[in-house]
């Protein structure tokens, strides 16, 4: 297990390549499940022989035969500062796993649905993350995943309380679920934070793009359930799809009204990102983000119709500093990112004519 | 002489359609002659009746056959509020002029490159505007019809003081040579400022693209000479000739400086104002000039290959509001405005592709 496959970092993961239900609103649906092995301290408690044992036992019950596929093992302090941050921009780990990377293990399968963080908070944080509005199919393949690897462990749980995990938040069904949502629409009518504070008063968290306390960036935002406690996984799943079809609809609504109401002011906006982004020569990770949210309205309204609305997708992904990186094959300082990211946007956009690259 | 004709309207004058010596930084050179009829006050103080021979006088001098071809004249009153913006917007006059059209008349060659106010505040305002740095060439041609005009008109002449004027800064030669720079470069590296205001020292004043007052929209720049009197009408001209020399040079040393020293932030400038010019679907008068100065700063550094530096020098000009009236047709509203006018420029800049028109 040494330093990662070039084109195995290089690989889109399954959320970013495909569309399904909803992919207009939707980016992509994960759950999380939290679990711990019996007779072993929680992570922030155990000794370094300890972490060792959690991390063999685990390796060894993700090497049986199963029908998920191979699992690939990434020992995270071998990996560099570089191939980390690919796998927290594809939302394969939280950025708190790689940041202290002593005993930690990240295992992921060949599609990059499925990864299992190995000493996180807790031993095992087991996650399945799927394009667009697909919380059923995540919690099946969640559960399956669950009960391959109890085959050979054995986790924390307690008849009364459920599974126990290191924060509390968590203890029950140990099962967070959540929604990557695009809301260019409520966001350009000024309502997305009156709707998204709503869902706060019926347990609902809301982030950014990249987990608790990140910016909204590129009108994107991840909603997920507090509970975890007190109601069955599919009960969980169930309240945050309900709550997030209501969300669906009312961005829906409000680009029909946009549509409907203020075309040319819509179209305007749309397609002067566009321009932008088919033309820049230099362009930072946020500028884009914004700019793509915009041309991915107007491909999902019919607006801007000279690129596919998955490869604006693929776009918000790849334009990120990493990932770039690793596409570019190359550690860039940040005026070259920029340089570089604007570049990959023109090719991708095929953008021709103007001089330079 | 009824309406103007609708074509003759819409045909863009010779400074707008073709370039020359310098035309990387220079739009247009100028001169101006004031002169007055002997015998009768200036307009300001002259009765109506006196106006009207005033014109008569000067429509029927202008109607002599000549070697400068065939002089058009347009009664003011007579145009609609649009016709007359039009030929402010194509310089053929001041906007004082049109603002109060009683007994003025406007009279033009075919080729729009002379023209004279009959009446405004002195009785003739003789104009030779020709593309590009050509001072020599528009004072020759201000001398043919000077000339011309006076085998059959005797002009207010004393032979201590020159020609009289109605406001004393005119008085000795009445002339004024002008010359139109887009200063890009100066602006950017913000030393335009600096540079102008010194020339102020010197005798030369500095307005806006649309003369007194206006702000200087598009980095584009008119300097003129302030003294008319103490010397001959070719020392004057070749005084702010050697002074745009100067700025000239200075523009292009920015230009070379930047491309050397910023090439990439220089091309990401320009090639963003190209994107969004192709793209927009809304834009106001100034945003287009703003836009269209680094378009045309990019296409005569080579920057911006896709369109010809001539059409961007066009479009600075038909993208003005009352052009742009004349071009689709019909009177907009503000909004109807930015509507056509960012359909004119994508048509121009053969944007293809997006949805819309």
């Amino acid at each position: 297990m040494a330093m990662m496959n070039q084109d195995y970092l290089k690989d889109m993961p399954n959320w970013v390549k495909n569309g399904g239900d909803s992919d207009d609103v939707v980016i992509s649906s994960r759950i999380r499940l939290a679990r711990n092995l019996k007779g072993i301290p929680f992570p922030n408690y155990a000794h370094e022989q300890q972490l060792e044992t959690v991390t063999q036992q685990v390796l060894q019950a993700a090497r049986e035969r199963s029908a998920l596929g191979e699992f690939i093992p990434l020992k995270v302090e071998e990996l560099t500062p570089n191939e980390r941050m690919v796998l927290v921009e594809k939302h394969l780990c939280s950025p708190q796993f790689v940041e202290n990377p002593h005993l930690r293990t990240l295992i992921v399968d060949q599609e990059q649905t499925v990864s299992i963080m190995v000493n996180e908070e807790d031993h095992l944080r087991v996650q399945t993350l799927l394009p667009a509005f697909s919380l059923d199919s995540a919690l099946e393949l969640s559960n399956q995943v669950d009960d391959f690897l109890e085959e050979n462990l054995e986790f924390c749980f307690d008849e009364f309380r459920g599974y126990l995990t290191a924060c509390p938040t968590n203890v029950g069904t140990g099962l967070r679920a959540s929604v990557m949502l695009h809301l260019p629409g409520l966001t350009l009518v000024d309502q997305v934070k009156r709707v998204l504070s709503a869902l706060a008063h019926i347990g609902i968290n809301v982030r950014g793009f990249y987990g608790e306390g990140t910016e909204a960036y590129g009108d994107i935002y991840q909603i997920s359930n507090q509970v975890t406690l007190g109601q069955s996984e599919e009960e969980l799943t169930k309240n945050l799809q309900s709550i997030c079809r209501q969300v669906i609809e009312q961005e829906r609504n409000i680009r029909e009204a946009l549509l409907k109401e203020s075309r040319t002011q819509l179209e305007d906006r749309v397609c002067r990102s566009f321009g932008i982004l088919s033309q820049a020569r230099l362009i930072s990770s946020e500028e884009t983000l914004k700019l793509l949210s915009d041309v991915k309205l107007g491909a999902e309204l019919g607006i801007i119709t000279q690129v596919d609305k998955n490869r604006v997708k693929e776009l918000m992904f790849i334009t990120r500093s990493s990932i770039l990186q690793t596409i570019i094959g190359k550690e860039l300082v940040p005026v070259e990112r920029d340089y570089y990211r604007a570049m990959v946007i023109r090719q991708r956009l095929g953008a021709h004519g103007a001089s330079g690259v």
